[in-house]
This record gives structure tokens, C-alpha cells and sequence, in this order.
């Protein structure tokens, strides 16, 4: 059985829960990070651990764990699971931390003990099943009548999750006809936010453009791409993009953790380009897939195949991923 | 041990817990209801299942449980803790559903259940410690920067848990100086909204007045309020109510489940009326107390007599009331 | 072949059309109305033409042609083609003011004339088509992502033809799964406006609520349906209403000039009360009936069996009715 | 006679005119563009028709006419028109694409044909009537109370016809006192959007700013504007702008097809700069006559020496031009 | 020559000065209130001094004068000044508390004293020199560009001196064309607010409306309005009001402490009703008169034709009469 | 006794006082600029004087006063005025422009004369007491309820008197705990506006951040320091920036024409980078003190040892000084 670390223990991942009591549970009280591994190779660990303090520091959760003591523990559970993993499995680690148990309910389930912190790690195949046709056909971004939260309301840039406006917006969209609708949400100025769980990117005449990190979450992909950018010399800009902006691109894509990038072929059913992976998108994807020693692409459409289980996934449903 | 309805099975309290994979620790997905009683009798139990069925017909929660059992269940859950509660100690129940573990996640934890509903117990004094000099003192209502989110991006009418933005609202004002601060909300028009478990009243030449039922929960709480107003011929208003008006108005209270009604003496440290508590606020105060046959500030200030727990409470924590 | 009226002269319906450098077609800058006859009566005429100045005069359109003019104009039109109807035919006017050519296109086409004034007549049953059913089954009224434009932008309450954002409302709901969608358009703080061409109201608890009359075109049918109310001693109340409401109440209806009220018993394909035609909606209908002497769903049921032609009427371009 | 293009057939002039049941004339629905020639060689058709397309895709106006077809008709019909223009007259194109009839009235006028492609052309001299002395006085820019509709309500973007909202700003700033007046519509947040048919700019400090494109209308103008900098080496920024940055520039001016530039002098009565025309403006429009081998002032100012109809042009009548 | 009241003393009315030290011209951050006479009985100075007290209170200004006091100097001036009146003259009051200089500043001016209470008096008759005419041809409603500052940023329900915004009003309505055209500001929602000072009313079918108590000042004239409207058992509505329902309507007026009432025949100017003063408007106005004992409009008018001063009065400059 | 600059009069400070009756005290309608010397030599002030020049423009306050007069006079006032200065003395001039007597009163007060422009001087050190201190602990930039005025309703970028919110802002934040606590205010979307006296800065990997011009005073220490980071070749960029933001920094910093720059080491209470003074605000400090040859911290403390007078001053009134 698979391990998780939980406030210091390595217990089984059937221990995975937490009170009712918990601000977390309560409130919405948690902030998290998700990873993934290449060729079982944390990615990026190091800039989720530093994302993870900030939104701590941001929402005055005291956690004592210091980021040393975090990152080892990473290490030691996913070390702990590998032999829970197949060889073609990569490592999906999601790092929690809680508030705590609400001090008036202290009374009810005994001494307040502060934050929880709790890491859990389980092949990252599961969260991306069925995805293996989307590099081919592209996704179809829906905007729904669910908009963005203004960041000065309850600020996205902190990972946490108090998000049930995301699961509205999943639940809205899967009422759309036809196959491969995401949600893309607006924010309230009427500027692309992000999707439920992925950052957005348009290509117009050689430059790539994401929305500016104001009422998203500025995703660790995100960051990515905008570094590989760089390293291609491709000019990359942040800058506020309406959906005009998206039908008049030559090619979109999305960025998340699971699946690194996925072409974007449609807005609202209406062609983006010509409608099918773009130059730019298949060439970042490519340069992310040498960096990291693993074609993404064909990764993804293996474990399509390969797996064995046919359980049902509705679209509102397969979404946690940025 | 105390015992709680889980999934229409009796457990002990302890396992009061949810997965990890739970839609309501990844997306802040539950909707719930919190109760008390007045001499051991469940007060308004009817309304708050009404309401916790309607919160789930909204987001889409497919529960099947019907409302009978729900509320069969509360009774059993009542009945079965009763040997743990002492004689002047009141229940107050808790009463959960969420989405149930996210689909892609079930390649994780096993096979999918759908929504869980979780029914737990417990005294009621715990969650008004220290309450008792309020009802003399009066609470000084604090707005803090934090602003309530706007209905149309996620509906706080819908009683769910995807609310981090109440601490942030309970932690800015925890440093303010001075005791018996409580943050009131404003909305995005700089209407009072509601606070952070509680709905508010002015009292302004013998009429009673509540914000629209718009940018708050309609507490149950407030409904009886307006019922008792009703009862006592006593104009109630629900109106668009700004800071100018609360310090314009006679007297001004805050509702809420565990304590009723709080007389609020002070707006940003400035009085209100002759900052006591007021006339109408006594007098509705007593007229709930007569129709339940329990005197409230009374039996709320033995507690905080005879309780021996001398736990610190910090203002953001005490919290979960409506 | 039917005829028109066009600047006080009688013409053929084939000259219903405006020069392309009229205001109307240049800046969507021309005001109407939209009639219907029950039994052959003209219908609250005297109502729409009222409006139809008061539009002109908001807009300073200089129209000349006197109300008592414009009166006798519909009723010669109807006159003239009585004979070009059916036996259970009703007439259907369209009266239209454009602001005329724009005068630096008197160049172009010669001396300016000022207002265009033109009335034309057709059978009311071709905008009608396909309706019978929705008594039975209700519509789904879906939120589109569009929103309506606040009226200090443009007032929606002058009833003009500058209102494009009307079709993209209907294109979007087009996407969507199932039969029976309607759009139902939020104003900018996310309350229920207006659908494309009807208003929208529900019961609650025996009373009748509908939207402030802000964001919206005060229909001729509406007003009548409040006016239906008062008749019948239900309480009527002009209010903001949320998408929250409209799940909160026992039923609900669209109202119109070409089929009076359209029951609603779905939002975002979420049942409304039991589903089906709510008492009041059907009362107000047969009052209705009552008042004009026809029974209007058998005619519209009756229509739809008899009509001969099948063309294919996509759901975004059905509409064109309050 | 001048002939027109419409669906194909070469028409008289007379025959400019839409259905009064065509979605163009329902609800504004229908998009166009307006070009010039210098020289009587068309400027920018390339660029027109492609934005023409954009238009009709965001809008989901399905027409079947490949740019190649619209570019040649464009071509037939100023060839068609030679010998109706003077020798020192330029081409204006207008080229429209209606929706077409809408289904539901297809009863009333047949059977429903698409999308109406109509091209028509005359002499640009009749649009810029009484302009000459604006290049000599400078326009004054009026801020009416009227506000450009924000984009994600209807996005000015998409060249469309509904925009009365234009309207009411012309006749709103033809209410103020003094000669030369033009509105100036603000965003919704204050920042400077568009003219009612060209778009703005400022120079301050050598460096050339224009509104952002969210708001606006990105006029061919604006682009060519923005080109010619570039060619001269002078810095172009698009950003917000505000009322103060126009009183702090050292010039302003407009942007339109039928004039090209014009110096903004005033905003609100009060001067900009040193209340002439300045120095980068003329330089702009020297070097953009010099590269279509026109002297626009002259051309304009020559145009209204020899003309000899003496319309009356009252101020909110004669905008019709980016 | 006239005396004023100064912090307790009395003084000639050339001390009427502020030190540009005090906090009221830092940052205008001073309260106040005008006040009138009928027959040289003060007309509401009760009310009046009550909202002062209440603005004291909103902002923090902790002025130690008591009421009574505050009451006595009012009738103490009055009386010294009753020898510089001319019989037919009325006293027009004029209280400022400011919060005194700043503590900064105290190096500079000397000690700090706290805030200033000043009292001066005028003859009313210099505050509405021209008016009369006002009551023949009307006031043209204008509203222009500048939006009412909303009150969740400076709430003009306290009546204080930081209104800028105001003059901005003022200078922007003089460009107008025609005479007689005052300010009418919008709120930020499209709402009728107020005027520069004067409150608003409109009367359709013999319902008598003004604008929410939200972004205005609540005048006491307008509070007097409401209350005659009482005696006079017309019903009276506070609710939103849109430029469209003021031209809907059958009369407007506003109201003023020097002028009471003053018709409102044109809206922008567009007639409104039948362009002269109404029924209810004249109404009111005569109920006004009867219950001080002045018939208003023939003082004022009387006023202007016996006054021998001719100064130029700006339109921008005539108002400060709330 | 000091001397001031009264409309062209040289008088003794204690003339330094406004009329009641002056548009400056009916509206806040006054324009003003202050400066303060470094080693008695006038630091930008041809700056001030020209931003002064430009807010009267705006305005439309018609000062004759010509820009080399109003030189003269500060230089002259200074002059006369050196002999009340101490050795480490600094100048502070004040110079304000106002509208003049409003014309209704000219009754009251005789002749109107138009603008009056005033000029004070004195030493700066009372405006910095205590402010040593900061320099070692840093400022805890508290955000209040209160918003900044968005500048579409009232620009602040005119320099004018109409601000009494940030005088509320002021008292807001002297209710919170703990010492040096000041106001930093949010515009209406949640970006960092400025301070009630000062600008805001922050630092990020080396790059210099500071909030738009949009709605602040622009600031000339703010100018100044973007023209310092040009100078050591910092990166300085305008941007909207964010609580968020500010907490992910590396340092922050205020700043203002009496104390040039403070460190800010707190945002509500919560840690900005290591909590002290950064590596650039000490360099641009150190590189402000060198161009104008004054240690601008030690001049600072020492002004704050050898002060001997021990006035009270609370928070909330120490600030008039950018």
C-alpha cells in the first residue's frame, strides 16, 4: 500500500483525511501544490515548496515545517511508493497543508495541535486518462456564464481551495454538445482568466501571450513555458487578451502539470487557426519533452492504452491538474 | 464516545474525517447546515434540511438520500449522544454533504461512492465561550478591507464551504485594538453584507432593519427574526443598509445559530445609539427566549461560569455560527 | 399580396425594405414595436404606439407623423389585408422609425427626408411555430456567458434595433445540449434581465415576482400580466431576482407579445418547482384567454398541427417577439 | 448611374436596400467595412477584408464568399463606377455582409437565402464636407456623458452596425456651445476609448501614444498611423489613457479613412498644447500623403472650395468614417 | 457690519477666515451646514444642527460644543445681525465645524485647539439672484460627463467641503448651449443621483418619486418634500430613477434650501411633460408657502427686480444651496 | 515672524488665513504644491510649479500669475524668511492656488477678486518628528476599508484639497495595533494605489516596481526615483501590482517630499522580504542624499534628538506630504 507523510509520520495512504473540524474542511482553509515527476525526476519541486510557503505566509497559516524538512519529506515518500509504481509510472505528489482544527471545536476533538501538513504521491496515469486524443484534436475552450473571482476578493495566486466557482464552471460546461469542451473562465473586466485547473496561452505572428498574472493562478507550467520562451527565443508577453484575441491567434494552447501543454483548436465551437496543433505549441511542447528526457506525447497516449480501467469520466469531473 | 451519522451508518465520533480525494477538500465542494437546540428540542431542524437540499439541488450534488432520512438521522444522532451530554448542555449538530471523491481519483482510493453525508454532534456551549459579557457589553462591529464576494461569482446564499475569505476577514480584524471586535462585511456597492457567521439589524424609530437577502446567507436565524417581528407587530425591512445608516440608526444586532441575538454598541469603534443594548433588541431577544422556553443570555452566561476549560480563544477562531 | 405602409403611402409588401445609408442600417439607429390581434382585435395598440414616441423622443428622432396618424395607419394596413388572411389568422404589425439617410449621404442618394415610418402586417402563426410542445414541456431557460448591457450604455427600455448582442446570446445557447433552450440573460450584477424577445417571471409562496424594470424593455405583455395579477388579487412585486431565486421558486414563466406566457421548468436544466406548467402561470394564461376571447394555447397547438410548411427553424433565429 | 454588388449581381444604386426582416435591420446584425481610395487606387482593401472575415467568424455569419470573390467585386464595381466620378474624386467603398433574413420570416418573404454580401461606392468628397478648416483650427474634443459600451458586452472590435450608442454621443456633444466640436466616448473605467468613428491619440515628449485595443475599434487608420511611425522611428505606445494625459500632451489627434488624420486642438474647451496643429501630427500626415502620392489637405480643402451643394450638416449627422 | 460666532466669541464678519494650516483646507475636512429663514424665523435649524452632529460623529470630529449651544449662537448671530437686514430680507446661515489644524502644523501656528465652530449670516437674497425666471421657463437638466463620486468612496450623505467633483459638474454644464441648464449628475450605476446642490424629483400618473437616499446628500429640503407630500396624501417613492423615467415622466422638479423648489422642464434638453411648471410641482410649492407663511416665488422674484447689484453671475458659479 | 506671499503682498504669516466664503473652503476647490529644500537650496521646484500650472489648467482656475512670478515669489519668501531659520534648518514652502469668493457671495464680501495664490514657509523638521525611528523598524503598511477615489470621479492627480478620504483612511488606521502603522490604499480593482502622503515601491529580483499613474498623484519623489534608478541603471517599470505582489518581494519602500523614502518592512502586519531596510532602498536613499549633498537619514534623526518641543501626535495627523 502506498505511504503518505502526515504532520511527520509516514502512515498508509488510507490515512489520507482529516477532521471535519479542520479549518480545511470548515472554511476552505488549505493551500496545496501538485507535482509531477519525469523519468521519476521531481519537476519543479523546488519552486512548488517555495509557492507553497507563500501562500502559507499570505493567509497566516503558522506551520512550523520549515522547507528543508517539507522537501525531504517529499523525497522520502516518493522513495517509500516506488515500489508501489509500474516503470513507465511517473509520480504525482499533492502537498497539503491545513489550517487546523477551528479552536472552538477544540472542545469537541481534544487539543488544538495547529496546521496539518500532508503529503500523498500516486501515478500521475490517473488524471490524465483519455487525454491521449486531445494532442490530435485540440480542445475546444468553452466560456461559460461562471466568471473568474476578482483576485481582491480571495486571491487565485495563493493555491488554495476554497474553489467551488471552478466545479460550477466544470459542472456548466458539461451541458455544451460535442466532445473535448474545457471551461475557460472570464474575469470580470471580460479579459481569459484561466481554465479550471490550467493557464492559457495564444500564438499571433510568431509571439506567445498569456493573460498577466492578475485573476489566475500564475501555474508552475506557466512559468515554464515562459522560460522556455526564452530559451527559443520566442518573445513572450503577459498582457490582457479578450476572445476576440483568441479567434483572431494563430494557435492556442493550454498549460498544466499532468499533461505540461495541450493544444487549444476551438473557442466556443468556432476554429482557432486551422484548427489543429500549432507550430509553436508542438514546438514548446517538443523542447519541454528534451529537457526533461520524456516525450510527453506519446507518454500520455501509452497510458491511454495500456490502461485497463474503463471507469466513466465525466467532463466536470476529471479536472485537478494545474 | 459521541457518535455520528455517516453514510447511514453510526460511528464513533473519531471518525469524523474525510478523504484527501474528497471534492470537499479539493474544491472547497460541500454544502452543510449547523443546528442547536433549546432544552435538548431541535429548533427549526425542518428549514435547515430545506435549505441544505436546495444548496445541493443548486451546485448539483446528487445525493440520494431523502429528506426523511435526513431527518430521522438527526433524531437518532440526538438520541444516541444523548448519555454524553449533561443536563443544562444543548446539542448542536453538524450536518455535511459533499461531492464525494473526484473521479479521477478513484484510480487512487477505489471505487466512487458519490456524495457523503456526515451528521455529527456535540454541546453547544463549547462554540460560545466567553460570549456571555457581549449580551452587556455589546460586540464593535469592525468592517475590514475584505469585502464579500459578489453572489453572481459564488452564492453565499448556497450554505457551502468554500469561504477562506471569512477568516481573512477574521484575522485582519483580530488586529485591531480592543475586544469584542467582529468583522462586518461590506459587498462590492459598500452595502453591510453580513459578518462572518452572523446577519445584522438596525433598529431605526421603532423599525427593524436586515440587508437584502443578496450578497449573504439568509440565515435561518434572521428568518425568526423576521417571524418574531412579525408576531410582535414590529416593522421589518429588508433595505440596502450603508454605514451612514448604522451609525444613524437607534440600536443594531447581529443573528446567529449558537447565541440568537448579540447586541452590536459600536461601528468602527464609533458608538451606536446609547451603546447599550437596545430596546428592541432586548425585547426580541426575549420573545425568542419565551417561544423556546429557555432564557438565552442566561443560560449562555452559566455556561461561561461553569465551563472549566479555560482554552485560549483568539478572535479569528471562534467563528461557525450561523 | 399583402401591403405596407410607407410614409403615409400604401405599397407592396415587397417594398418593405430601407436604403442602406439610413441610420437604421448604419448605426442600428430606428425604434419599433410589435403588435398581435386576437380574434382580428388589435391588441394593446394604443399601448405600443405610446411607446414607440417615447422612444422616438428619447432618441430625438423628429418624427412628424401624428399619434392619431400613425393609429389609423395600423388599422388601414390590417384592412387592407384582411383578405390576404385565413379564418384563424391574427395579424402581426411591425412598426419601424428609422432616423432616416444620414445626411452626409445625401450626396449619394439624393435630398434627405428625415424619418422613415413603415408598418408592415403578416400572420402571427409563422413566429409561432413550433411552440405547442413548450406549453407541456416548459422551456429551459439557460444563462448564456453574454450578459445583457446595463442600461446606461444603452437602454434596452427604448425599444430599438441595435441589439446584436441579442443574436450572440442565442448563437451561444445554440451550443448547448437538449431541446427547449432559451436564453435568459443576466444583467451586470448577475440578476435575471430578460430573455431575447420575452421577460421573465416567478411564483413564490402565491406571490408573482419579475425584474425591476432597469435592464430590460418594459413589455407590453408584461405590463399586462402585472396588470392580470391585480385583477386577480395576487400580489405582483417588481424585484431583483438571482439565478438563486429562480431554483427557490414553485414556478415560472417567459411572457411575450406572439404567445402571451411560456411556462419555464428548467433553469440551466435544473427543475424549477414540480416541472411541469405551475398554477399561476396557467391561471394568468387562461385569464388572459379569458380577457381577449381566445383560447391561446389550443391556437397555438392548432397552428402547429395545420401548418404546411417544415422549414428548419434553428433555435438562435426563432426569436423576434416581445 | 453608380451599380453596386449584391450577391453576386451588378445592380443599379437604387437598388442599395435591405428587407426590412433581415437581421441586419432586426438587431443591428450585420457587419461592413468602409474603404478610400488615394488616387483613385484602393488603400488597404487587403487589410478590410480580412477584418470584414474576422467579423463575420467571431459573429458566426456564415457566408460563402471567398475573399478572392469579395476582393474582385470590390474591384468590378469601382471600374463600373470610373465614369460616374470626376477626375479629382476618390473611390469609398462600403461593403456590407448581412445575417441575412431571419427563419421565422421566411413565411412572410420567402424562402431564407443567407447572408447578403452588398458592395457600394460614390466619391469620398461627400464625408469630408466642411473638414478643410479643421486642419487650420484643430478639433474640439467633447467628453460626452454617454460612455463607449465596455467589449464584453458587444466588442467594437467586430465592425458591426449596432452602435446607436454613437448616436446618442453625436447628438449629445451637438448640444455644446462653439464650432469643431467632436465627441470623445470614455471607457467605462475613465480611460479615453474612441471617437464615434475615429480613433485618438497623443504625443507627448516625442513619443506617440494611442488607446490600448480593448474599447476601440482597431481602425486601419490606427494601424497605418502606427506603421508610420515605425517607418519614421518614432516611438508608438498603446496604452491607457486618461483625460489628464490629453492635457498633458503636447498635441492630439484623430484617425480616420475618409481624412487621415486630423489635429485634436482642445479637449473639453480647454487647449492641448500650443492649440495648433502640431508637429508630429503634420509630419504623419506629410509623410502618409507622400506615400500614396496625395497632398490630403489640399485634396480635402480643394474638395471644399469646388463643391458646390450647400447642404446643411448639422454636426451630429456627418460621422461616418473610420 | 454683520457679526459671526467664532469658536464662542463673536466677531465681525471680515474674521470669517480659516488658517490654510486648518485640516478643512488640507484637506477639505470640514462639515456644514446652510440654513434659511421664512419671515425670519429659522426654518428646520433643528434638523439642520442634528445632521451636523451626525457628520461630527461619522468622521471623527470631536468637537465639544454642545447642542445647545451650537442652537443659542445660531439665534445669538441672527439677532446681532437683524440690524444690517432690510425688512423684506431673510437670513441665510452658514455653520462650519473644521477639524482644526493639523498637529504638524502646530510648530508653525502655535498650539493645537481643536476644531473651529463658525457661524456666519447674509441675506438670503444674494443666493438666487436670477431665479426668478426659474419659475416661468424651468430648469433644463443637463447631466454631464462627471459622475456622482459613489458613497462607499466619500459619503455625500455627511455634508462636508470635499467636493470638488461638484465645480467639475458646474464648469462642464456652462459649456452648454441655451440658459437655465443646470447639473444633474448620474451615480455610477446610470441612476438619476443629484444635482450640484439640490435633490431631485420626478411625478408620473400622481406618484411623486426622488432617488434613493444612497449617493446624495438627504436634504432637508427633500425631507420636507416627503413630508408635505404626507400632509398633502400623495404618495411619495424613494427608489432608483433612470434618465428614461424622468422623460417618462409628467413634471420634475428640485428642491433647495434657498429656492425650496425650482421646475425642471427639459432633460438635456428634451421637454419633459409639457414643458412649464406642474401641477404637483406648483402644488407642493403653495404648501410650502402656506405652511411658513411666504409665498416663495414672489420673494424671490420680488428679490430680483428691486436688486441693484448687476454682478455677472457664471452659471459654474451660482450654486452652493443645498 | 515668518512671512507668506498673498497675491503679489509680502505679509506676516499670521495673515496666512482663507475666507469662508472662497471656493477653496466651499469645494476643497484649491490646487497646491509643496517643496522643501535641501542645504536651503529648492529641490525641483520648476516641477512643482508646473504640475501646479497643470491642475489649474484642469481645472479651469484662471490664475494670471505668471509662471516666472510665482518663481520669484517662492525664492523671494525664502529669502525673506532665512532669518527665522536655525543653521540645520530645511525650507518647507507651501504654495496654494484657489478659485477665489464664489460669486453668489460677492454680496457678502464685496468685490471678487478670482484666484488667490498664497505661498508659506517653514522649517520641515516639524513635519518629520519622530520619522528617525522608521528608517531602523520600517513602516507596517496597513490596507484600510477605505479605497482609493477612482480618478474617473476625481483625478488625484491633480494636486487639489478635495481628499477628506484619506483623512479617513488616516483615523482607520490608527485603530489598529502596534506602532509606525500607515495607510496604504487600494483603488477599486485591489491594486496598490499610494499612501495618504506618499508613493509605494517595491523591489523583485533587482527590478524596481511602482503602481501605475493612474490613480495616485504622480508624485516628483516618486519621478525622482524613477529617474535615480535610471541613473544607476535599476530597471524601474509602472505596473498594477498587488497585495500579492508586495508579499513575493524581495523590499519595499514609500516615498515623499519631506522624508524622501522610507523603508516598508511590513504589509498588514506580515513580513516583507527580511524585514529591514533593503539593499536598493539604501541605495537610492544613499544616491538621493549624494545628488543633493545632504545624509538625508542622519539630518532626519538628528532634527527628531535635539527637537525639544514633545507634542502628541497620533497617527492619524502627522501626514500632509507628498
Amino acid at each position: 500500500m502506498r505511504k503518505i507523510w502526515y504532520n511527520g509520520k509516514v502512515l498508509d495512504e488510507s490515512e489520507a483525511k482529516l477532521s471535519i473540524y479542520d479549518s480545511a474542511l470548515m472554511f476552505g482553509d488549505m493551500v496545496f501544490e501538485m507535482t509531477r515527476s519525469f523519468n521519476k525526476q521531481h519537476f519543479m519541486l523546488h519552486e512548488h515548496l517555495k509557492r507553497l510557503q507563500r501562500s502559507m505566509r499570505c493567509l497566516s497559516i503558522n506551520c512550523e515545517v520549515s522547507f528543508t524538512t517539507l522537501e525531504k519529506a517529499c523525497h522520502l515518500i516518493t522513495e517509500a511508493n516506488s515500489y508501489e509504481m509500474r516503470d513507465d509510472d511517473e509520480h504525482r505528489l499533492m502537498i497539503n497543508v491545513s489550517r487546523g482544527i477551528l479552536s472552538i471545536y477544540s472542545g469537541v476533538v481534544g487539543v488544538q495541535q495547529g496546521p496539518t501538513v500532508m503529503i500523498t504521491d500516486f501515478p500521475l496515469k490517473w488524471t490524465v486518462r483519455g487525454f491521449g486524443k486531445l494532442y490530435d484534436e485540440g480542445v475546444n475552450a468553452v466560456i461559460p456564464s461562471q466568471r473568474a473571482i476578482p483576485s481582491r476578493y480571495l486571491d487565485p495566486k495563493l493555491k488554495h481551495r476554497s474553489r467551488l466557482h471552478l466545479q460550477v464552471a466544470n459542472i456548466e460546461v458539461s451541458k455544451y454538445t460535442g466532445d473535448n469542451n474545457w471551461a475557460l473562465l472570464l474575469d470580470e473586466d471580460g479579459f481569459i482568466a484561466e481554465g479550471t485547473g490550467d493557464n492559457f496561452f495564444i500564438v499571433k505572428d510568431g509571439v506567445v501571450y498569456t493573460p498577466e498574472g492578475r485573476d489566475i493562478l500564475r501555474g508552475v507550467s506557466r512559468e515554464y513555458v515562459i522560460a522556455l520562451c526564452g530559451m527559443l527565443s520566442i518573445e513572450c508577453i503577459e498582457k490582457n487578451i479578450e476572445p476576440y484575441d483568441v479567434l483572431d491567434a494563430d494557435e492556442a494552447f493550454m498549460t498544466g502539470t499532468p499533461f505540461c501543454i495541450l493544444p487549444v483548436t476551438q473557442l466556443n465551437h468556432k476554429c482557432i487557426g486551422n484548427s489543429s496543433i500549432g507550430y509553436y505549441t508542438k514546438l514548446l511542447l517538443d523542447e519541454w519533452g528534451n529537457s526533461v528526457g520524456v516525450d510527453i506525447i506519446k507518454q500520455i497516449k501509452l497510458w491511454n492504452t495500456t490502461s485497463t480501467d474503463s471507469l466513466n469520466v465525466t467532463p466536470y469531473m476529471f479536472k485537478e491538474m494545474s
